[in-house]
């Protein structure tokens, strides 16, 4: 089954919000094996959403629909879609009730600003909405099918959930598996280089989604009901294959961040962490902690963005700093020692760069980055060249930290 | 003028990731007065791209198209596009020498998986991309004009204000002016109910563009050539009304930051800052760093997870965390005086919460977090309840102490 996404409203035409409710729709679709064939956006006109309804029934078979549903008076997806499938416009005594009684328990009152809402188009059946008062509309015409929903995000969720995907799940007449491989520390072509001539002859579909000093790498494959054994077999071949070939490059799979990783692997372990970061200000102790639970493995850190407090709180030496530089090999070690020692810690990792966009110099231009991990007995450091963007090298940084502390513990 | 927005790439049609690009590029276009008419999702194989070429332009004179360019085997545009305009691919001698160039900085050894890159179609014009490695490539034919961009944000975000953005600032008919009003620490009903009564009396357009405890207002006026001046004036007018009746609820325009004005008050005051941070784990500290030139302000922060570290290096008495806990005003507030001492700063801000999603109780709920900002003089604290969510409530904690901080600044 293909389907189409037709979203409604001029906010995201001027990109005054980020359409997150397609996104969560086709995830939805895929997950039950449909195909998403198109995404398309459409103003709040007539003449505009007309359009978007034929060209999503061009490219699919259902088209699920959002926004342009609502008390407000440029809300006028559901005028075009009586127009478009034909029939008038019946009051609902189901809607008027349910519509009244919410508004009555937020002690609202009814106005005629309110009633349109309650005439639904005679040729769609509803699909009950308990989070708001716009119902979804199920409209269908030979093989083909439209949903209109609200586009309130948690609105569409629910009629998605309890409306649409089950509809669906009835009709769906194809398989469809997928698996996504998390790497970190390689580049997107090395990997292809490596995977591409080990997975030609596995009849599956690559899709790589590279994003910093990270490449998710996505195996899938699709066929009809009742191949889902042959299906599985051959996905997991695929994957056993690129995991022969890519080894310990990847630290796992579909939803598991690289934050997490590290998190289980300390957890495991029976370890703490601490950090001392210069150049990324605090965004390495950002991403570990965006993990729910760090507490139980997440000591703290010492942003030491000025050299007093690499001296003071860290104890790295005036002479280290004056011979070598605040970002240099001995400057990210002896920061670890510090950090091991004041957060009284079982591993450390330090970072001290320069981020941009000035600081830079023909030894150590912007972008230049030493990260140091280490234990009471051991410390291994690199020098990275990232990019010229500071936010960017933030990122970079953060993210290969986490890179060295996964290969640090995963050696021991 | 009238654009389109094609975006190509499975990985938005199965929802693995959220597409901000075009998010952007909308805001941009329609900042300099240009009507996105339509945005449309498409895979990445032929059939998919040219019916999005087909469709962009039946809607618009120009389409804005991101993805589909890099060196791995499913980014197919290039090859599409010289279809589509004809013309054939030459060697293209300035990109092989810039990516060349990048590569062994970087130390990556150029092989075969590169090469296509350097190639480029013969009818295209190339915009230089400083960020990566596949520049833009523009299109024209007759009147009508297609740039095709990676979809690596920042490599995207590069071409469009280098290239694409003065492009078309030469050929627009009309002036469309706007300003942007930002404010922190009110909600958007409370503005909305401000600001409508002044607001009704001028001829402009109002946006709300609220997220964490920040409210950017945006004000616009659109006429034609020549009308410039009337058009200054009355847009003048109603920034002056509302700036009126918000005062000190504004702290900037346009693409000021919150962290930048607080680092522009910290410079002009000559002070210097510090941070203890708890529930946000250095979120805090990430955002003050995000501006440069914030080294010649910020001295550090302690990231104090692990009651421990509060302790031993903040010096939070153990009697306060046990009589009041981590979460309380009292701790806080040692927290800052604890920062002022070891960062040896001027000014010094602390927060202590509970993002969740566990931690919460009857009397301290999931979203309490509070938060201290002092100098040796003075402290003042503040307790907030935010959301239920993790990574929501990290943010607005972060958000909210560079208001209080803000307002501290201001007042002295």
């Amino acid at each position: 089954m293909k389907a189409a996404i037709v979203t409604v409203g001029d906010e995201i035409l001027i990109g005054q919000i980020v359409d997150t409710n397609s996104t969560w729709i086709a995830s939805q679709l895929s997950q039950i094996g449909v195909e998403v064939t198109t995404k398309i956006s459409v103003a709040d006109d007539r003449e505009s959403i007309l359009k978007g309804v034929r060209r999503g029934f061009e490219d699919a078979d259902l088209i699920l629909m959002t926004g342009g549903l609502g008390p407000t008076k440029d809300d006028i997806t559901k005028t075009v879609l009586v127009e478009y499938f034909g029939g008038g416009m019946q009051f609902s005594q189901d809607t008027f009730e349910r519509v009244t009684e919410m508004f009555t328990k937020r002690g609202i009152t009814i106005t005629d600003a309110h009633k349109a809402q309650f005439y639904m188009p005679e040729r769609a059946e509803i699909l009950e909405n308990r989070m708001g008062t716009a119902p979804g509309m199920w409209f269908r015409e030979g093989q083909k099918a439209l949903c209109a929903m609200p586009g309130v995000p948690h609105e569409m969720k629910y009629i998605v959930s309890t409306g649409v995907i089950p509809k669906i799940q009835g009709e769906v007449q194809t398989v469809f598996l997928q698996k996504t491989i998390r790497t970190s520390g390689v580049g997107e072509s090395m990997i292809a280089e490596m995977i591409e001539p080990v997975l030609k002859d596995h009849p599956v579909k690559l899709a790589y989604l590279p994003s910093q000093a990270q490449v998710r790498l996505r195996l899938s494959v699709a066929g009809e009901v009742g191949s889902e054994q042959i299906l599985t077999g051959v996905l997991e071949k695929a994957v056993d294959a690129t995991l022969a070939v890519l080894g310990k490059r990847v630290y796992g799979f579909d939803e598991d961040s690289l934050e997490e990783h590290v998190g289980g692997l300390l957890k495991d372990k029976g370890l703490s962490l601490g950090a001392a970061e210069s150049c990324t200000g605090g965004y390495l102790s950002h991403m570990v902690t965006s993990v729910p639970g760090a507490s139980s493995y997440f000591k703290g850190s010492v942003v030491s963005y000025d050299n007093s407090v690499k001296e003071n709180l860290l104890g790295v030496k005036a002479k280290t700093l004056q011979a070598h530089g605040a970002v240099s090999q001995e400057t990210v070690e002896e920061m670890v020692s510090g950090a091991l020692r004041i957060l009284e810690c079982d591993v450390a990792i330090a970072i001290s760069g320069i981020c941009g966009p000035t600081g830079g110099s023909e030894e150590k231009p912007v972008g230049t980055v030493w990260i140091a991990v280490g234990n009471k007995d051991y410390v291994e450091s690199k020098r990275f060249l990232f990019s010229k963007n500071r936010i960017l090298n933030i990122q970079y940084a953060g993210v290969s930290a986490l890179h060295l502390l996964r290969k640090f513990l995963s050696a021991r």
